[in-house]
């Protein structure tokens, strides 16, 4: 639907010069803009773009010339990621899933139905499960027994959530999710060769473990999500043991994360895609890790720490922490050691075969 | 279902003392316990705890004095996780399928179903596929034309089980794996850009591939999983060339890890979260690899393993080794490296500059 | 199907000694072939297997003195990966999906469905979904509303198709990969910790953001596959924000890799198993990445790049490199470091304590 540009200003408690009247139909890159769009030029790299785009209206960069550039309107926006998100958010076309049950859906008689709750093709909603009022559920999702979904989620295609599964409100799936698996939790008779690794570290061959089967540990302990919790597409989260592994309001969860069993994650973190969380470690607030980054098992973080992308965590890291490298430490440190290594190697007076290191 | 204290104390193998005759439900962390479960305090960590708590009986650390922490009944258990494994076991919901073939699913008729078989909503089995008796499948499974799974599974929600799969007894897939997807397998005319790195590593620049386009080799082989394997959330499994991907008796992967085509992993193996095996590797029996773990493809690996988590193996490794890092070596001799370069940070003459390093 | 050994042989340009009208049914490892399989003995290697198998037909190393081994034909090919490719492409026995529309497939009346599509069971075509001539869906596969895919795709089961995805020909997406889920791009009001991070390294600790919320920048701009694009089993490619996420010709994804919003990687490429590429990155063409490698957001990589497994890129990356390592560097200088450190512990004066290091 249009908007005009002083109505997406208001929006985004935004500064509005030209002609506000102009009304547009989405957003697009300065470059390929239509004339019914609105341009994105956040910074003045996409000056020139503005002037090969045909866009009459932009959001442009703080002491932008938009007259020069030959626009009709122009928005100034002081933090401009900020207004990216005010702005996409107001062009959002939604998820389409149309309305009501579709009739291939099979929801069990037991589970209890919010107002208002859109549940499309081939969706499974188990014996017992609750889905709060005003939620969307997507093509293929499976809701497991007992499941208790807070209102105005939206669940995407193919998303699976477990029993013992329960989320606050506005909890967000992308497609393929998993809540609510079983946590990796085992043990042998006699101590296993981890175990032993722990004192040997290499230093003597590890003897096999007899007998060498696996008992599993199960999981009863389920999944508990706060509100505005955004889960990634195939991300995954174990079941706890016989607590809830836990995530705290407002964190976010991107593509192809796994958290572990009895993980407790706490409130407006970023965990970006591919990262890992080992059983039984504990997340404070406010924290960011970057993709890839891992977090062993049993270790404690504390709030505000930021980890860079591939960071290997191994040991207790305190709150306000920024870290890097694997085994992580402070960043600084770790770019430090990065540079007096390349250093090393550029001094070194032996010659440098050119074999690849071997184990 | 409840049980006596004495009853689960003789399931564990473990020493009662007390009230054996107290019924409990379930199990529970001990400050928060209620009086109809059983406190799980493994360590003095959690004597605290049990006083917080309502539970009259607990499993209790080696030496505990529980008449003094109020209990009217104690479990002595000689190896902690064990007894929670079996004690998990004893109070497992179950999995809460129901019973028989949903109404909604889809079996072809060349299909073999084997007794007491559970088969949940929206899930399709294929011409010529085979269930072993008293298996469990959830809701939204697919199982290809021909795969052969053993007695007594349990696939969840949403899994896929690809043609050319055979699984031995008792297999377990969490919701959303994948086994028997295609291997990455492609070759160019000429050689490839990664063919020719193996000689120049980087010390001049390559060439464009000519012709590029990448020719895929086909997966024929298939799948082998021995008996008693479980596969995590969202894992991945390769089909072989043309002779299966194995997997052995007893061995465990974590979720979303990856198994290339041509893999062969041994028995009792336990691959933690988000390892990633490429393609031709080879792994002995009992190894145990730390979350995201990678190893490179025709690498072989012995028996009795372990690598730390993030370990990047790129060569081979002796059985009974005990290894880490990026390349991954001996772990001592690793966390040996880790020392000496701080050291010679902190050591530097030169001063170390604040940027970045950069490629 | 047979094939004679002189068909195959012309299949794949290669040369044919012996008797080729031998037919065989299959291709085999040369120790476990029957005598209607043609043996692959690819290497000298090979040549003990070929005496404990049955195969009267193999193709051989170039040399190989195959009569003397007792075949009665012998094939010759000049690079064996190829004639791999082509021989398991003659063998592979398609996927076996079945012809037409499964009366359990709901699709949506105003979708556009080509000539000799194949739809499998429960799969969902939602609303003005277009699906190329000779594409053919597997069981549980959901297309979203618009999406447009071309002609002779074969997208497997459990696959998810979100809106605003559009693909060229000979797509090919194994079970459970997502394409067009939501990018993972949020913004605080205040700068957020990882941006202040970026000034202070970890020299002083952050404060936690006021106020915490994430705001989500929602993602419009879909997805766009060229042709002969591959995406591997529960891989993830998420839309972009204003124009799409793109993928060029020919581009092959592993299973479990993630492409992060507004990326671009150009024609041609490899992206191993549980590879990542964060948001914003670009690529460019006949790049391969090993697996597990990462690549920071917006980053960009130059053409005929060659990264070894796990490398971790976090800056710029010239056409034509070879890198390896965490950050990436160039690969021979990277093992050079590595070497340069173990010699650093081997000679170290002070003792190495054995403790693990500590953040």
């Amino acid at each position: 639907m249009p908007h005009t540009i002083a109505e997406i200003a208001a929006a985004l408690g935004a500064e509005v010069q030209g002609d506000g009247e102009i009304k547009v139909t989405g957003a697009a890159e300065p470059a390929s803009a239509r004339p019914d769009q609105l341009a994105l030029a956040l910074s003045p790299d996409f000056a020139a773009g503005l002037s090969v785009g045909q866009a009459r209206a932009a959001i442009v960069w703080p002491g932008a010339d938009w007259q020069a550039m030959g626009l009709a309107a122009a928005i100034f926006a002081p933090r401009a990621r900020l207004a990216m998100a005010r702005l996409t958010q107001t062009f959002a076309p939604g998820d389409a899933f149309g309305a009501g049950v579709h009739p291939s859906a099979v929801i069990e008689p037991s589970a209890r139905i919010g107002a208002d709750v859109v549940v499309g093709p081939f969706t499974y909603i188990a014996a017992n499960a609750e889905i709060g009022a005003g939620s969307r559920l997507g093509a293929h999702v499976t809701v497991g027994q007992g499941a208790r979904i807070g209102p105005f989620a939206a669940i995407r295609d193919g998303a699976r959530i477990g029993p013992r599964v329960v989320a606050g409100a506005r909890l967000v799936v992308q497609p393929g999710a998993v809540i609510g698996s079983d946590g990796f939790s085992y043990v042998t008779e006699a101590p296993s060769g981890p175990e032993r690794a722990k004192r040997t570290r290499g230093a003597e061959p590890l003897a096999p473990t007899d007998p060498p089967e696996w008992h599993k540990i199960e999981s009863l302990g389920g999944v508990l999500l706060g509100d505005d919790v955004e889960i990634g597409a195939n991300a995954t989260i174990d079941a706890g043991t016989i607590r809830p592994t836990s995530i705290g309001d407002g964190t976010k969860l991107d593509n192809l994360v796994h958290v572990g069993h009895n993980v407790t994650v706490g409130r407006h973190c970023l965990l970006c895609g591919q990262v890992g969380i080992a059983g039984s470690a504990s997340i404070g607030d406010r924290v960011v890790l970057g993709g890839q980054a891992g977090v062993a098992d049993h270790v404690t973080i504390g709030d505000d720490v930021v980890a860079g992308g591939g960071a290997g965590i191994i040991s207790k890291v305190a709150s306000g922490s920024v870290v890097f490298g694997y085994p992580a430490e402070r960043m600084d440190r770790a770019f430090a050691g990065v540079r007096a290594l390349r250093r090393l190697v550029r001094t070194g007076q032996k010659p440098v075969p050119k074999d690849p290191p071997s184990e």
